[in-house]
């Protein structure tokens, strides 16, 4: 049974999506996000999603572009929850170039270390949510693991969670008549994994180096 | 100053080169390991490395390709350890050949699952030491994590090492004078990080599912 | 001795830097692109450069994502032109944002074919053209000629061109005194084998399929 | 119709399963390739196959490693071809540690060049086959396109084939009853433009360069 007697955890996603919460098509990636924060609940983690195409995220790796630039606002989300969900497409067998956009907004961390070398991600968890109606998954993972690793995440243990149909059917994660029980079983994995990890990370802050 | 005072850890590296250790050439994973053990001797942390081309491993994706078989021994040492660290150097870009080899064989914990669903890997943490004269240490990193994650370590934060030179200029890390101090500091970052995350993960065991 | 006295061939490149031109800062992937399309000159090849970043590329997978969208105008001049270079600088070891974008908007292609299965690619011939600070080329040609695969280009030999400095340097191709022999030499191959195949596929079309 | 009053055309394939052809179990890979090659044939290409778990192909990075290496004689069947096919099965998301040996052992062309800088792959079409029980073909074929390329080869639009299964299902290409009609038609096109692409750099060498 889930540890809800822990203390609270929050997560923040963001989902990568081309298209605008204002779009007619239902997202994919969206469903699959609130699957994983469904099975995050039972384990104290609360969460919040924003599409990332709603607002005006410009390019370029600093962390504030200047004048409209909609990435401090998320940025500050990032850097207040617990744990971080980016939540991508796979277009062409890639993360999405709004996923891309994620990962050179957050390259500004590299350089904005605190006095004990600590990026602003380090003792932070995240995980990768990925969806597409065929092929790419492990791909898009290992792109998005890299990059985050890089910027100073810790990565969970099986926490790239996906979905893929089958080759060129074209089929749609979010038309599914129910979450598949493969991919159920694995938001469970991860869920407890990354409660796990986050709380153990949250009360032993990595030391840093001189 | 580092943390000797703590419990001590074991690493158990695997020097995907594809020379053995009998070859005239010495090895630039080899250097890039032993600069990464070295960096994390301080902090209480003590390793062992093999050669995995000196080893019969059998291609293949079960713990045990049968007899003659030298991936079980070497297995069996990955299991013992706290900390891997997968050390390849860069062909074409990619992991070489007999770290894909490794990946391959690690395959096998995705249905060797305890009675709590975790696999073998869980709770250990890895990291990814990379060689090459130029280009592809990003890449390694992304397509090892991946595996490395699917499979159930715990990637730390700034868990990649590597160095590449010049692009096409044909430089060889175990012929630079020094290490350099951008690598140096790298190697620092990912000792701090691997030694505090793989202390709390072997005080605390992720509990795994019903 | 280039073949002058062959008919004249067209390039339309990308340049999909994070940047508009009206940046201070001089662009690494232009110096690449121009690199190029001088080593393409000899050959009978006239060029174009455009910077995504100066249009209003709205994100999608159609070819027109409707009013205000930059994208039907660049995707005209890849239709009008023989061969195409998609120009990209690297971030977190992957193709930029702007490139991402391109290839999805590329994606189109996949439906748009004619009456013999043709994607409005197929016949042309693409380059990729990559400059980092540090590592990220192969991996950055990979993602883009898979894509570019995909949607119907020809690929030709040793067409990945690139230059990428010694790992965490943070030299800039822009700021080389001179461009790099083994560069200048890669240029020169990639022209000549752009500039035979394109001749030979303009002179006999792929013929499709019923 | 096929051209089948063409010139004929030779293709030599490699299929990188990591069973030899003795084992029990179908290979996936091969019904890939020879479903490929059926659908190579009324344009004139004639095709073999062999089985790289076969032969003992030494680690390295020299077209000869050496007393035992079985590398020379598979060298010189790519050499003799017109088409190499490097078909594959995926694991963990990539090319089998046995593609990338292959591509670790063609590594060689770059430095084997004739007096007018040709590798020899030069002139040669190549077209890369993937099957998986789920997910990773495209990252497969950017990994293996990209080497390719690399070490000389040409590479036709949509000649990356695959067929993978839904995430997480476990179903193999070789228990299909039959070849899925996208699989099918995604076949005939890389027929088609292979057979194309094939005959004119026969007739028409790539001139190099000086």
């Amino acid at each position: 049974m889930p540890t809800t007697d822990q203390p609270p955890l929050t997560a923040f996603a963001l989902n990568c999506s081309l298209r605008g919460s204002g779009s007619d098509e239902k997202s994919s990636t969206d469903r699959m996000i609130l699957d994983l924060l469904e099975a995050m609940r039972p384990h104290g983690i609360t969460g919040e999603v924003e599409r990332v195409a709603d607002h005006d995220v410009k390019p370029g790796v600093l962390s504030d572009m200047g004048p409209g630039d909609a990435w401090p606002a998320l940025r500050s989300r990032i850097i207040a929850a617990d744990i971080f969900i980016l939540g991508t497409p796979i277009w062409l067998g890639h993360p999405s170039s709004i996923a891309q956009r994620v990962l050179e907004r957050l390259d500004a961390f590299l350089s904005e270390v605190d006095d004990r070398n600590r990026m602003p991600a380090v003792g932070k968890v995240a995980l990768v949510a990925v969806v597409g109606n065929e092929d790419g998954a492990h791909a898009t993972h290992a792109a998005c693991f890299q990059a985050l690793n890089d910027v100073g995440f810790t990565i969970p243990p099986n926490s790239g969670v996906y979905w893929v149909g089958e080759a060129m059917q074209g089929k749609n994660y979010v038309d599914l008549d129910k979450t598949p029980d493969a991919v159920a079983s694995s938001l469970q994995t991860a869920a407890s994994n990354t409660a796990h990890l986050a709380r153990l990370l949250k009360r032993n802050e990595f030391p840093g180096t001189d």
